[in-house]
């Protein structure tokens, strides 16, 4: 099967790097110079134009997408579906949205094209070994590409999970959990580390995770960097939200449900990148409007 | 050594087994004549009253409680507290508030006896493999009984956390996490399951146990649970809350910090356990006043 990955960046790159180590005839394309040599290195061809790395297969094309939700993705997708010709194969394993997924899949599908939605969990790690593969799309594609995603991912760790979208939907919602699960083990290492008590983080996370109910592969992560970091100095208060819990959200408001500690864990997110929330101004302008509390500016001390 | 368990519920008689496996000349005390005897059967003694339990020792007396957190260790502990002689030890194995702990604790100190607060996790199956020991107290009376705690505890599975305290203190916020935790797994997994889509939620579980992000015991526990019953059918949509998550809360609150996800998983533990939250009436009774809006009491479906 010749396959090629568009977009090297740390899981195109691990992707390919997995593909390649496995036997598979991978190349990869990517607009940067310097992300295509450092592949290029470990002897995958890559190419930095659309029209070169489509020149190169000989044979049916199988393309797995791994860029950045959006505009990015969208462009490359339409530009596919230009190009491409019947048969060939697009496995899109970004974070899009699944409604995205579906649209795109059905214009694939118009012109004889494949189309498969595939998310992809475990981070880096798991693209260059052992990967989580949610994939939707035609079950006769997904069939035809199965062998490609039981050697990419770890053991039972792929599933067809239906028709186009379901994929990226079911991607979505993990990523929703995940927000909820990685806050409340961040608000409970703060109770913890701001205790009298002077526990040491890294055993804490250590002995969590040996027959504790919250064992779980995100607390190993904690273990490991608190073991390098242990009062977190390197680490910002500012978390980045990509797209996937907002989505959640979104589609449990189009669903009537209800996912409070989800909307929570990607409101705390959004609240961290304020460096300086308007609504906290406007409960001090309150507070000092109705009370004559002292709630200027100076000083700002935000280290408690 | 010689150990007596008190109170032979689901973990205390699991915890009874497993030492007794190892060993261990163990002994059981428990009020319930039933329960003594499905431990008996085991070739454990049992005991019904304290004294017939306390006279059963030949040494020095080494107890693990294993009972509901509050009044019921409470008077079991006071009791001890007078009844014990010189160098005999309480290991606390229930979820006491960890101030509670401190203040048993200093009790016991001043009549020169041993007192270790001991967060026990991991279940049932825990208790009875490989439970997580988190244990606080003085640190010679936690060396002098390492080697139980070994035994007891997975690999790794136990820590010496600190002075009195420090143990159910941990243990606590252990427990906060896990709220937090489960409450977005539950979010996530009703968003899948009132999907359009036709999701197999053991298929959907199994393949985020196997290299997803969110790889964890508990999401196992649900992989197994759907497996037996897709639609959950057996459980109750009303949630049981302990102290734990609780005393999160409230020690936060008297920290002054913030754990927004840990609290609102406890409130909607709260809010399950009322059959007509009367929030909600309040609500529709707001609606009807400035609206007209129909609220008044039929149809009241809960089922979307």
């Amino acid at each position: 099967m010749e396959i090629g990955i568009i977009g090297l960046g740390k899981m195109g790159a691990n992707i390919a790097s997995n593909l390649h180590d496995q036997g598979y005839a991978v190349r990869g394309m990517d607009t940067s110079p310097t992300v295509c040599e450092a592949i290029q290195a470990k002897g995958i061809p890559t190419f930095e134009t659309l029209p070169l790395f489509l020149a190169s297969f000989t044979n049916q094309r199988v393309i797995w997408l791994m860029l950045p939700a959006g505009e990015i993705t969208e462009k490359i997708v339409l530009t596919l579906s230009e190009e491409l010709d019947e048969n060939d194969i697009v496995i899109e394993g970004g974070n899009s949205f699944y409604k995205d997924s579906i649209r795109r899949a059905e214009l694939f599908s118009t012109k004889q094209l494949g189309y498969l939605d595939c998310g992809t969990s475990g981070g880096i790690s798991g693209a260059r070994n052992n990967a989580c593969l949610m994939i939707g799309g035609n079950q006769e594609t997904f069939q035809e590409l199965e062998p490609l995603f039981r050697d990419l991912a770890c053991q039972d760790g792929y599933l067809y999970t239906g028709e186009n979208g379901s994929g990226h939907f079911l991607k979505m919602v993990h990523n929703g959990i995940e927000y909820g699960m990685m806050q409340a083990i961040g608000e409970g290492f703060q109770v913890v580390q701001k205790s009298d008590y002077d526990f040491d983080l890294t055993q804490v996370a250590k002995v969590w995770n040996h027959g504790s109910v919250i064992r779980s592969w995100l607390m190993e992560l904690m273990e490991m960097q608190f073991k390098n970091d242990p009062e977190l100095t390197e680490f910002s208060p500012v978390v980045a939200a990509s797209g996937e819990a907002k989505w959640t959200v979104e589609t449990a408001l189009e669903m009537n449900l209800s996912v409070p500690v989800i909307a929570l864990s990607l409101f705390a997110r959004n609240l961290s990148q304020e460096p300086e929330p308007f609504s906290a101004k406007v409960v001090s302008a309150l507070r000092n409007g109705f009370g004559g509390h002292d709630s200027h500016r100076a000083p700002v001390d935000r280290s408690i």
